[in-house]
């Protein structure tokens, strides 16, 4: 079922659009992923190690292809925040489970996430992610030794 | 010498402070590299492959160290732009000529260059680097053929 952008309240703060998108990546729902976006004709989404992607088409086919195979269990931790009237730019590291044939496996992105306010509250406009190095990964599990 | 943010006019646009950043690196001039940057304690940069810095002082740091060794001969093509009123996001492929053994290379990085508009002008607040794909390195040369 298509589910419009206007069928959920209009997000009050860029925290609730962030919690959106992730929620939709762990749920593979196409439809609620593609409401978090803006609908600026030049919103950008750069996976790991992939191509930019340009504008909503892109984007969608990008996460179709995802979804088709399992959803994202893509959670955000250390997040910082950078917030203006109407624009928030968050930065954090997102951590991926994904089962292989070895068992359970956690793997860790850096992501910026980039909002902007408009009529219909908040948007995201920019998605950049990439691999997360060794110690940011090392950091990141929650029964590591503090190294800094 | 040191150079205070204030030496310069404040940048009137985001392309104007854009710019100035990709002229610091190209001359390997650490103070007008950091006079692009905003004061926020939560700036953010993610060099290719690197660990997410935060703050001025990491990021100074990063900067000195390769500067150290050469200025980076980055030049901002194919740039993509999103703007607000106080905020604008920047999709750019970087292209960085560095001499080797084997003579001059080329190598592409895709970048999101956040600005954030203050009291004092336009200002950096976020810049995420990663390796841009050999699809976009090859789009990324002038007498590449056209391939999409």
């Amino acid at each position: 079922m298509q589910r419009s952008k206007a069928a959920m309240p209009p997000p009050e703060s860029a925290d609730e659009i962030e919690a959106r998108f992730y929620e939709a990546m762990q749920q593979g729902d196409i439809e609620k992923l593609m409401a978090v976006w803006s609908d600026d004709e030049d919103i950008c989404c750069i996976h790991p190690g992939s191509p930019r992607l340009v504008g909503a088409a892109a984007i969608r086919a990008s996460f179709e292809a995802m979804f088709s195979v399992r959803a994202i269990d893509a959670r955000p931790e250390q997040v910082r925040r950078l917030q203006t009237l109407d624009c928030a730019v968050h930065s954090v590291l997102e951590h991926v489970r994904v089962t292989t044939s070895d068992g359970p496996q956690s793997a860790y992105v850096v992501a910026t996430n980039v909002y902007v306010k408009g009529a219909l509250g908040w948007r995201l406009v920019a998605h950049h992610a990439s691999p997360a190095t060794a110690r940011e990964a090392t950091d990141g599990l929650p029964a590591a030794p503090l190294l800094h």
